[in-house]
């Protein structure tokens, strides 16, 4: 095999490929990337068995073949190589890199060893803009459960169309974040939980462009992210996700008018009292117009008075300050609503159009 | 004890001083900073016995005063707060903070509990710009010994002043970096080891501004840098150094005259196929105007050929890649001279004016 690219197209599609090798595995061969050329493609696949990749990169094919290469030490190597045209030469076990005066000759093997990704029926899917699935993602990834096996669901996200209605959520327990959004078209209905780690790396690879489209092909057990170069393939959560709709309430005895960057640096300023996974309530005292922030924890003492336009009754209701602030975090908007029924029941954070939706359970407190 | 001062001072502050907490320390008293307010003046000090740090900051005291506080919280604290005026008040054991709405109260102690920095005598001293000396540390510090009791000197620099002439060297028994410059002024002689730590912590302190002026005053254990907010007073290391003019020749049988971007460039690619902590020699092959530069490990074979002008011998050695690149890295010139005697003697990298010399000693190869 024999190809010629660009130092800088060979680092974009490393860098893509790369998103799907595991950090740590046991199998040698997953800690590889499949470099191929044929039919006139370039293609850089990673596979981690869960979540695969396949990239495109632009060069010229002086002779078609295929290997497989350790990622780490091929992607150091090339990004180490000089801005100009790099040629790829390999034999049966070795490559050879060639750029101006640098030669590299590092060992590879066949590309038969490595796991072919699965091929998926393209039926049912969708198209949406890579800008708004990057936006939604974001909005959502950070409150998906830790990886424990006892609640494999809660490590992935619901995506569930309904008609041109696109919905994710996630959840852990504490709190539900949920974002809306129109598509430009009906689609077939769906309903799948899309593992955690793959919407963390397909983040990074959705360009952050809204004229950029992405398809979303879904089959029984996989999801399909395909984009102008590149494929993201994943294995799908099996299960059933929470009935999320009977966990949310529209009522509220409390609405609150907030300035979202003054209430997060308020958070932020109180948890340096924290120490880490300490867990500690962030007490809210909403009186009139306004919001005490308090917080006391054996390395001292925090409080700090807030403006606030509020309708309905006082309360006062304690919070974890993380899973606040990840909230108020993800929402884009400099002014936000927050909606309290008791000190029991969550709080809930959103916009009119519920575009997106945060819901987090109070915690205990003691009023001394 | 109260006192107002502006966030921005503080922070400033603040940083300074803890250069002089330690990481890790069994003495909890160490962990925390001191803070003074007397005689108009309002110092931090950070010190862990053997490199004390004390800096002015710009504010009123309402009150005089001292306390000790535990660095990281006061740092946390302090770097949060609004961008505005920050109220201190002290009471025996809490301090409050209040900047705008913010109220923090957090545990102090008294400021007799904290160890005084030792007062030195102010009588040989020399002055110089704050730019160069920075210069002259980054250009040296970085082949300091490690930190073994066997060999303490190693793990300090040379400080030699001789009439108008200072010189910083460092060694690590593979290695010796070597800086002198002339001074403004004639000084009386010196010869102190400073401590590696010392010379980190002052290197990011030290203005980089050739205006602003550092002196340098020095007593039988002590050496303190005076600049205009702050006093940097560390420990000597006790001993003889070792007499690094008898290890230089300025005999030489071959000369090269390089790019030194490009060598840099080359060997930093070499290094991808070297596993950290793993030793492996980069050969060096000078043939005519051209250096051949090549690596064999056991994860591929590197091969770089670099344009050079060269006067005398061909020679065929080799180097430990690391000490090869930390030193082209510390010398500011976009071309360098390479000396080289044979293959057992070190290599010399100087300048003409010998403002800078860098000696590293050659490791065997097996010639294939």
């Amino acid at each position: 095999m024999k190809i010629i690219c660009e130092k800088t197209a060979l680092i974009t599609g490393v860098n893509i490929a790369l998103r799907a090798i595991p950090t740590k595995t046991t199998m040698e061969i997953l800690d590889c990337l499949k470099i191929k050329a044929n039919d006139g493609n370039i293609l850089f696949v990673g596979n981690d068995m869960s979540l695969g990749i396949e990239t495109k990169i632009n060069g010229e094919i002086i002779e078609e073949g295929s290997f497989v290469v350790n990622a780490k030490l091929f992607s150091e190597t090339v990004r180490k190589l000089p801005d100009s045209e790099v040629v790829f030469t390999a034999s049966d076990v070795s490559l050879n890199i060639k750029c101006e005066n640098v030669n590299y000759d590092i060992p590879i093997r066949s590309a038969m060893d490595y796991p072919d990704l699965p091929i998926i029926e393209r039926k049912n899917f969708a198209v949406m803009s890579q800008l708004t699935l990057k936006d939604m993602i974001r909005q959502t990834v950070f409150s998906i459960g830790a990886d424990t096996e006892a609640m494999k669901i809660m490590t992935g996200e619901l995506f569930e169309i309904k008609g041109k209605k696109l919905r994710l959520v996630s959840l852990d327990g504490h709190r539900i974040s949920l974002r809306n959004v129109e598509l430009n078209e009906e689609y077939g209905d769906v309903k799948v939980i899309v593992p955690g780690k793959t919407l963390n790396e397909l983040f990074k690879i959705l360009s952050g462009e809204l004229e950029d489209k992405v398809v979303i092909y879904f089959s029984d057990n996989h999801i399909l992210f395909e984009m102008k170069d590149t494929l993201v393939l994943s294995r799908l959560i099996e299960g059933e996700y929470y009935l999320v709709d009977r966990m949310i309430s529209g009522d509220y005895e409390t609405k609150v008018h907030i300035n979202k960057r003054e209430i997060a640096d308020c958070i932020d300023r109180a948890t340096v009292l924290i120490k880490e996974n300490d867990k500690k309530p962030l007490v809210f005292d909403l009186k009139n117009d306004e919001i005490e922030v308090t917080l006391k924890t054996p390395f001292g003492k925090f409080d700090e008075r807030i403006n606030i336009e509020k309708e309905g009754d006082d309360i006062k209701i304690a919070f974890n300050p993380k899973f606040m602030l990840d909230a108020l975090k993800a929402v884009d908007d400099d002014e936000i609503d927050i909606y309290f029924m008791n000190v029991k029941s969550p709080c809930i954070i959103k916009d009119k159009a519920e575009s997106y939706m945060y819901l987090i359970l109070p915690v205990n407190f003691n009023a001394d």
